[in-house]
């Protein structure tokens, strides 16, 4: 997907929601483990109460891996049903590996005529370099969405490792940028680090953010929006739990749809703020 | 499997030679192509060929995802294969993620009741810190092979990005060797960077460490085991291409054979020359 179309989604739907599909059978309704593939049977009825609120989906991929064989069959029926509404598509891998290797899991996820799989974008860690990421972005029309400041604890480890009073996660914005362009890179900043967003948008003033940590996390939308919003929007704002997991009995999806609209109203007012 | 079992094969094979299985159907012999599975028929023979040779197996996952619900097929079948032998078993993965999520991979590559696959260790990405981690060192038995410095020219371009006169790749040897122990972690160290195995030796001086690199991307063998070699071996080498690969014919596997042996006669002089 082109960054024109993502743009004209948001203004559509005037929404940046992304919803995680982070679906782990033991949280599911248990009605719906009695499906031939449950795990796809929650992600359609969660898509069709929400497609008209959210401009992106983002599948965790750990979620469907844990089931095998099984997990990769429902990860490609949502990916499928998917296509069939105006949405983004996130594949949230955090791969990353030498060239060669890098190019295949970009056919996992870019070449449905190989893999079944036909995301329009995905996360990648930034570890190993360039050459560990170029790869992802030979495929025209398909986004990286390289990690920077993560949203978890552990973030602290090592992204605020410090050099030269550059702290990693800056050393990986200013280097990586300019392995593509706001046309085919995002990045992943947390949305329980958005104090930092003054700093990213510095260094990457009209790249797309995906932010996750609103919500289930803690991090606040509020604040996510006064940093990080751009005349082009530019951010995804990433909720999981807190939507998919909004009631476990069969109203489910009628709940998510609820948790969703009450971020989609926050979000059209931001945007109508910055006058979007 | 625990570290001593993993010394014993070691020490009764007179090897430590891991056998990368990056398994890409555009490489292997054309008349596979025929089987039902061709992707586990080439790993089988591979593996028939060689495992009184290899004390590992370390199937690259990016070269069974690009294939789809069929790759995962394959690999569960290889890993499944794998288990009739007297070997170590590597997913090479390079996952991490926030800890529930990180805990949804670790049981896809370590509960087989659930997933289908029981590797021996899989390799972790130490971008995202700590809790990103930990997960996976919460399954008995098994192993995490977390990413210091890799063998890719991009390695340069964050690992060795430096504070205080410590680079990032010593930064995450330090930080991360306390959080499991050398009886459940252990370290890639690319081939192509030996020199830098002095360094490494200072900080973790017993863990195991896994080398890539060795054969096609230019590493030399003698160089790693000079400055690698510990009293209990503490080296997995790995090649990957130029053993699976030796001939696109059907003499693919008594070739592989050949390109193991080299090696194995090699480390077996290696060993000896530390009276392991």
């Amino acid at each position: 997907m082109r960054r024109s179309e993502l743009i004209s989604i948001i203004r559509k739907k005037k929404s940046f929601l992304c919803i995680g599909l982070d679906t782990d059978l033991s949280r599911i309704p248990q009605h719906l483990l009695k499906a031939d593939d449950p795990a796809f049977e929650f992600n359609k009825q969660i898509i069709d109460a929400t497609h008209d609120l959210a401009i992106a989906y983002k599948p965790n991929l750990a979620f469907y891996e844990c089931n095998g064989v099984k997990g990769w069959q429902s990860l490609t029926r949502t990916i499928q049903y998917l296509k069939s509404f105006e949405v983004f598509t996130i594949a949230d891998a955090k791969r990353g590996d030498i060239g060669n290797t890098s190019t295949q899991y970009a056919k996992a996820f870019f070449n449905p005529d190989q893999s079944g799989l036909d995301f329009d974008a995905m996360t990648v860690a930034p570890y190993m370099g360039e050459d560990s990421v170029k790869p992802f972005l030979e495929f025209s029309g398909k986004w990286v969405v390289l990690l920077a400041l993560t949203s978890n604890k552990g973030a602290e480890d090592f992204q605020f490792f410090s050099s030269g009073g550059k702290k990693l996660f800056e050393q990986v914005l200013i280097q990586s940028k300019n392995w593509g362009s706001e046309e085919n890179m995002m990045f992943v900043v947390g949305a329980t680090k958005a104090e930092m967003l003054t700093a990213v948008r510095k260094i990457v003033p009209d790249h797309f953010l995906l932010v996750p940590g609103v919500g289930a996390q803690g991090g606040s939308l509020q604040e996510v929006a006064k940093y990080g919003l751009t005349k082009d929007c530019g951010l995804l704002v990433n909720s999981s739990r807190n939507i998919i997991y909004a009631s476990t009995e069969t109203d489910f999806a009628e709940k998510a749809r609820k948790e969703a609209e009450k971020l989609q109203k926050e979000m059209e007012a931001l945007l109508s703020s910055v006058n979007f």
